[in-house]
């Protein structure tokens, strides 16, 4: 394994101590190992807590900023927060008008985030929650059962943190939080797999001519294996399963993400190939966003994600957001 | 290899048609290749012009826009951009208050854009050039004579644009660039080769235990192969190397830099050694950036740049920028 590591057990507590050293606009506990804005809790704004195992970087920590999230709660890598964990960022962030969880559907996640709401609750602080499960690819997998979240993760936080930044209430942005999912389907490929620290190793292997297609940001298997295409055919196979899937009948919002080994120069070809695709099969793009966001380590790979925008989606996807990873506007 | 891609040929154009599908702020002119703000030529305004061979995005299509680039040229993949598209780019956004060409260190570069700004100028246009070549790990390499240019460029065109974009003058937003280039220094090191689409392979071969130590953005060879140590031993020697070559008396700007392969996650970590070392320099940090901004398509590595700023060079890279690579503010 060549990684820019000290020792695989400290991966996740010396990545949080640069995190705190790099972004003075953020404040992060390395001992209860939450990320929070520095100005929280904000008094009367509904905050939203995300969190899931880390490895998907820029997801969550780098979406902890003004119109986005209040925190987040990253795990070991590959291996979901814990509740005590959960339950402290929650507090930190808590102003009073209630808390937004936001769980990738994980079995895992779920259980320590409902438990964390469980022992918030008996604090007296209101928490919603949002699951995102938009991986259309599977039904059950490896460590979950339903569909996995993914990619949309990133457009749920995006959306219902505006809609919390504009003085939104706590079934506001919990609901719009939830319409964003149920509009969003997701699927991936991989070219390789990536390694985690604790392992050492890929976590799974492919031949030099196969790839993955329905991958899960874990290395979870997929559909099947098959021979590596033109990209084209890879993203019209893709689309189709996605299109098939859920109803957009509409505009919607596209996300061409890289699972961390992909370079951009190939995310943008398979934009470009995204685009032409939608356009024949006469689906409006609103608004779009191409890079690495929901990765998978060191993974060769990326995903598609469509979500049916609604023109309140819309607005809430424009309004400035202030995070490391995601920065518009103001 | 593996890659998302159609035809190996076809890359560099079918990604800039994919940038041309994803920001309509930007204009893509896909037969000359180049790709300029579409307000351009603003009136009266100083133009920056960046280019060089593509597979190190987001350098340098992805900082085109309001307080950066004005266009950019990319040449094939590690390839240089021809003298005519370069021409055609410099014509397409001077605005009467002359052009700078941003030209790194690579002879073909020099070269074109050279030949360029020649005709640029019989054209009775004013061109300034400033070469960026802040790689303090080898003098002469691969593909040129002297120091490469590598991460450096991205704060020359962050600041330049700056002040560019304020009203400043040719020869002030010349004379800034290359200030801020003669104060800075770089070190990469690899634990991969990327993998052209052209060649189908990677560019070098390293056993599994060893590391490129002062790799180029190209895979050129560095100063050594060594075995890989912890981040903390490896961080320390590249800022020995950087501290050694140039003046570090006061604040610093430091990029933390991926080359395409490497998680955000050991970038983050990487940060937190240099932040702690730098502190026992005594080398006090001003500002600072992680991310992947100059890569090398998909090689695993990372790259650390310090610049000795100034604080008029301080105010220009917190000013806005609005670019796909990289945006802050307004």
């Amino acid at each position: 394994m060549k990684k820019f590591i000290n020792d695989p057990a400290d991966v996740v507590a010396q990545a949080l101590a640069g995190i705190a050293a790099a972004h003075p606009e953020l404040r992060v506990d390395v001992e209860e190992q939450y990320i929070v804005r520095a100005d929280a809790p904000r008094p009367g704004k509904v905050a939203l807590v995300s969190g899931g195992g880390s490895g998907h970087e820029p997801l969550h920590s780098g979406f902890v900023g003004p119109g986005m999230l209040d925190a987040a709660c990253p795990g070991e890598v590959f291996t979901s927060p814990v509740p005590y964990q959960i339950l402290a960022a929650t507090k930190a962030v808590d102003g009073g008008a209630g808390v937004v969880h936001i769980v990738k559907n994980y079995t895992g996640d779920v259980l320590n985030f409902q438990l964390a709401a469980e022992l918030a609750t008996d604090e007296g602080i209101s928490v919603e929650t949002v699951l995102v499960d938009d991986d259309v690819a599977v039904e059950d997998s490896t460590w979950t059962a339903g569909r996995r979240g993914t990619g949309a993760t990133l457009l749920v936080e995006k959306i219902a943190g505006a809609r919390a930044e504009e003085g939104g209430k706590l079934a506001e942005v919990a609901a719009i939080g939830r319409e964003v999912n149920a509009a969003s389907g997701s699927f991936a490929y991989a070219l390789t797999a990536g390694t985690t620290p604790a392992a050492g190793r890929p976590g799974f292997e492919l031949p030099a001519d196969e790839i993955e297609a329905g991958v899960g940001i874990h290395g979870e298997p997929g559909r099947r294996r098959e021979k590596l295409r033109p990209a084209r055919d890879l993203v019209r196979s893709a689309l189709d399963v996605i299109l098939d899937a859920k109803s957009f009948d509409g505009p919607v919002i596209v996300l061409v993400n890289g699972l961390g080994g992909t370079p951009l120069i190939e995310l943008y070809l398979v934009y470009g190939e995204v685009a032409e695709y939608l356009a024949e099969r006469g689906v409006p793009i609103a608004r779009r966003l191409v890079g690495n966001y929901v990765t998978s380590l060191d993974m060769a790979g990326m995903s598609l994600t469509l979500c049916r925008a609604t023109d309140e989606m819309i607005r809430l996807w424009d309004a400035p957001a202030r995070t490391p990873g995601l920065h518009r506007g103001a």
